[in-house]
């Protein structure tokens, strides 16, 4: 029998699943509507009868070891998914408790951000490290840190919200009721917000000032840089340099080897890497300088949500072997 | 035999030593100075004898099985001590080598803060505690943090420089190079300037106008305070501010369960303490609120340096057990 763990990705919209080996091959990978079921449970029920049907359909031979799973403000410590904006089920899931009633395995839950870092070390580009940041840049910012070779929760399970260090305590309002927060300022919202505040404040012309908040996205500010809009690549700039700032202090804290970008902004390559690159080192220590990378996250694929989760298993069964490296 | 461990504090004026038992109490203590020995190898000779003259006072019966080093600028990965600018010895110290020339055990180094951070863990208020960080307020800002129950060194063993996150990038001149650090805020120095940045721009009496820069000390302040004095108050409130603050930042990276307080300033009780909680929780995002303990730390008296350095062997040795709990 092979090994195979199931990798569940939570999102607003859809929940995303996959069947992966322990090497990170994706065997299966489907996806049921998270909206559709107003109790929680019937929620459940029917994602475990599609992870059943996935593991039917990949026919005999594996054995399910482990579910791994990426949601947003899922805490690692308690199983559980708490007061998530952008679910419908409010309050605090037992997500965990819930799901080892049809699955008597592992069940590892943590947010999407830290799933990502477990990805990047166990599938991806940090397979070698021990010390390093990944930054998830999509509507809002996450992050995950790893110290050590171990994802940081913190004491209550809430570790590394880097989207919320404060770049100015009277910035921008940000959704968590605060004001000035990272992500405010870099992310998917954070560089719309910084597009508009430029065309706000200066008078140079540009082909953002034809397209409304609603409809102004990432790819476009992207596209419409390459083609040379001032405006567009200054958002780029200033994001970056709010973004390389802000990671030297971070730098301070836990001294990583590598900080790997990922999603969204990320995708706009040299974009966002010159600036964020050249403010970290501006910005850094003398001790720190020269001596991190900023690098493009090696998952950037449909696949990365559900390898990430999945990884969260591979990770956990490391380390209950009775040796430990 | 019993079993015992050598903590060694180096300071800039004075190194001290102690040997300790494995529960903390400190058998044997003394100094030696930092400064006679212009070369390196001969104060370590001098160390090496001192050492070796205390357990020759203490008589049979024990055997020395570590030794546990803190420094400023230590660096735990490469066994260094890098680029002090307190300390007469320049450039890179191979301590852990040249150390086990004369001994044959283990030799763990790490910086001051860190070391800390380490005796509050084995012997002090965080012996429960697998998510805390201890703040050293001294001349500077030092710092350790502490996740999954382990020491954070960060990749390249620089981590948790957290007098070193930037206040105001425009700020105060740091000895770093650099302008705004939080230790040019708060520390015994912070403080300092504090006062005379506030004695400058207001017109409030003041006792402590009658005192120059140099004389003035934290205990000065602190007394003026004490006694009502407008500006010594205002100073602690302000730093106070300004730590909260920040640690509101520290949070959203690591999630400690208590934030300690060492030395310095923080025997100023209620004068730094009260501002500094009520800024952090000001400043928190809503899902750390009530959450973060912020304490002084159990260890403030003289043997605490010792304490912590030797308390790096206890941790080593644990490290290195077979059963690993």
């Amino acid at each position: 029998m092979k090994e195979v763990i199931v990798g569940i990705d939570i999102g607003g919209t859809n929940t995303k699943f996959g069947i992966i080996d322990t090497d990170g091959h994706v065997l299966y990978q489907s996806k049921i509507s998270s909206q559709i079921h107003e109790h929680f449970s019937d929620f459940i029920k029917a994602l475990g009868q599609a992870i059943k049907g996935g593991i039917d359909e990949i026919g005999g031979g594996i054995k399910p070891i482990g579910i791994g799973v990426g949601a947003p403000n899922a805490n690692n410590r308690r199983g559980t998914i708490e007061h998530a904006p952008n679910l419908i089920w409010k309050g605090i899931i037992p997500f965990v408790e819930v799901m080892q009633q049809d699955f008597d395995m592992p069940v590892i839950i943590t947010n999407d951000a830290n799933a990502a870092a477990m990805g990047e070390m166990i599938y991806g580009g940090a397979k070698k490290l021990k010390d390093f940041i990944v930054i998830t840049l999509g509507t809002g910012l996450g992050s995950g840190i790893v110290c050590n070779g171990q994802l940081v929760h913190g004491h209550d399970g809430f570790a590394a919200e880097l989207g919320h260090v404060i770049v100015n305590p009277n910035g921008r309002q940000c959704g968590c009721g605060r004001r000035g927060c990272l992500e405010t300022y870099v992310s998917a919202t954070g560089i719309k917000r910084t597009v508009y505040k430029m065309l706000a404040d200066h008078l140079e012309e540009s082909e953002l000032r034809g397209i409304s908040f609603h409809d102004l996205s990432t790819k476009m500010i992207t596209e419409s840089a390459l083609r040379g809009d001032i405006v567009a690549k200054d958002a780029f700039e200033y994001t970056g340099q709010v973004l390389g700032s802000k990671l030297a202090d971070t730098v301070a804290h836990t001294d990583p080897e590598a900080i790997f970008l990922f999603g969204g902004l990320s995708l706009a390559g040299d974009l966002i890497f010159d600036p964020t690159c050249k403010h970290l080192e501006n910005n850094l220590m003398p001790i720190y300088k020269g001596k991190v990378k900023v690098l493009p996250s090696s998952l950037q694929n449909q696949s990365a949500p559900i390898l990430g989760a999945g990884s969260l298993v591979v990770d956990y069964l490391n380390s209950q072997s009775p040796i430990k490296i």
